[in-house]
């Protein structure tokens, strides 16, 4: 019996150097597709479809049938993990998640091991997606990181007045701050446990507002919890390989790299060629099209692909976006950047 | 006749290592001062302040009476130069400044070596904050820099939306972009010029939001931006050195540090001790105590300030905040905060 093809993705993770990186997009599912708005107007709330194994796992393929991705992402949210703890979640149109007042921390200590039981249909979600993907292209799970829960926790909602609250808060109520997010570490980690024993082929951390934490807080908040959640997959046997994705830490990222244990990085736009190139000698690096310049589309487009793909291929690189794509993204130019990573090489 | 003691201010900038670092507040003149905000009530508008020598020099040096700041820096804002380039400019109370249509492209380039002349009040604001402190304390004088200049000016106001719509046509409009980015370098040349022949002693540049872009369109639109203004403050003659802080930009700063040609950066709340340290090699660098942090106080304050100490003193180093003053800072944490760093070595 012929062994089935190593998916490109888990190759680059492993730390190969591949002819051409393998591709993906972060909020590749859902957002930006026609099929997906179809499927959401009809379904009604947004949880309805997270929450939805056959739904979700048709949300999560769609893009996969337009594009010629080398991985596909599960559909679901990072807030469901609060919800798991005990937090009110809702979604209010057009103005992203709402979270109701902070459970008390004794109460959700005490769910933290239960969360990935709570969440079991986002694994029913991995089984079908899994089962109707090909054996080539790789199937990623995913969390929230704690700091960027805690963001979102701490003042019910997201948006940047909510952070700047969150961000103050870890110095006037450090020891809440600390413990909520040891709280949400542990959680993700028996969130992520799960994905993977549903057959979660590579897990991605978002820590989506790692931006403007000064170094010992970074530690604290970011480093550790990350290194926390490696250490217990790593203890639950768990063997696929975690992208650690520390959106806006900026040189940080190095430290981050090092010391959190993850197997790869996700890099935002604003990384340097150099600095990627150094992270390569250690770990997989992920990145960092600016979505604002897949939106533009064109040949600033263009040039800027093959500029990533010849700075970075050199080393275990998977192109990706530095942040989500923006909903209005018009499909030709996703096509486009797509098509041109795909081509790579046989330029 | 006995020589006038250099300010420490200076003797940091030209890369001496001092007993204890200097220090200043970004931001520290106005906003949290109630003697500021007493004249703000009485003068009517924000820009009657601005552009009033007197009232401007008074605000200038109402911090120097409470704190014992090594430097000062002249009170006014950065959307005077658009202003001065022929673009309308309010402010709208509690809500920052508000600009009128982008003027023409050809129109401001033709006024860009006069802007200097036309922000002639605030030379007489340098000459009297000069004349009002003490030989042994700088005073600083400032522009806003071009990118964070036009981002305001592309959509007339400042904020996190704007600032992505700026970002996405730094694509869409490339060329309008960069025309913009290159006349408001002249047009802050020929003001920072102006500035330094009135008596500044050392001259700062705030890309306050240098966040978010890639390394080739930082590269465009702040290194390159930077690097032209300085050769213009050189070809002039200026002696007073530049402190540039290109706020945001992570990793970035290594390569800003390197080819701008600054003698000084300023670094921001995020900046990594072991990042500063490599930049103290060529640079002086200054910061990067989070405003949040300022007004939480505190002992977790003390410790930051020590551990900023502890990290930077060894090289040349201005102590600073990594961002402004936040307008409802106690001032008692302010003076704790001063007062530490006055005392450091002498504990």
């Amino acid at each position: 019996m012929a062994a089935l093809p190593e998916p490109r993705l888990l190759k680059a993770l492993k730390g190969e150097v591949l002819e051409r990186p393998p591709i993906w997009f972060m909020r590749q599912a859902g957002r930006c597709l026609p099929e997906y708005h179809e499927l959401r107007a009809k379904a009604g709330g947004f949880l309805n479809l997270v929450f939805d194994p056959k739904l979700a796992s048709e949300i999560t393929l769609q893009p996969m049938r337009r594009f010629a991705y080398d991985a596909a992402i599960i559909f679901s949210d990072i807030p469901v993990v609060p919800q798991a703890l005990g937090q009110e979640l809702w979604y209010q149109e057009g103005e992203g998640p709402r979270l109701g007042p902070l459970p008390d921390l004794d109460a959700m200590a005490d769910r933290v091991n239960s969360v990935g039981e709570t969440l079991a249909s986002v694994g029913e979600t991995v089984r079908l997606a899994r089962a109707g993907l090909e054996p080539e292209r790789a199937l990623i799970g995913f969390a929230g990181a704690p700091w960027t829960l805690a963001t979102y926790m701490l003042q019910g909602r997201g948006g940047d007045a909510a952070r700047t609250v969150a961000r103050s808060r870890a110095f006037t109520e450090r020891g809440l701050v600390e413990r909520l997010v040891d709280i949400l570490a542990d959680a993700t980690a028996s969130y992520l446990i799960m994905q993977a024993r549903a057959g979660a082929q590579a897990l991605q951390i978002f820590e989506s507002w790692a931006e403007f934490l000064p170094e010992d807080v970074f530690e604290r908040l970011v480093i550790q919890p990350h290194a926390r959640i490696v250490a217990a997959l790593k203890a639950a046997g768990v063997t696929a390989p975690v992208i650690g994705f520390p959106r806006g830490a900026g040189a940080l990222v190095e430290r981050y790299t090092l010391e959190s244990g993850v197997q790869a990085v996700g890099l935002d736009v604003q990384a340097p060629a150099a600095l990627g190139q150094r992270l390569q000698r250690n770990v997989a690096i992920q990145g960092a099209l600016d979505p604002l310049l897949l939106r533009a589309g064109g040949e600033v487009l263009d040039r800027r692909v093959d500029q990533l793909l010849e700075q970075w291929s050199g080393g275990p690189y998977i192109f990706n976006l530095g942040h989500g794509i923006i909903p209005d993204t018009p499909i030709v130019h996703i096509e486009r950047a797509v098509e041109r990573v795909i081509a790579w090489r046989a330029r």
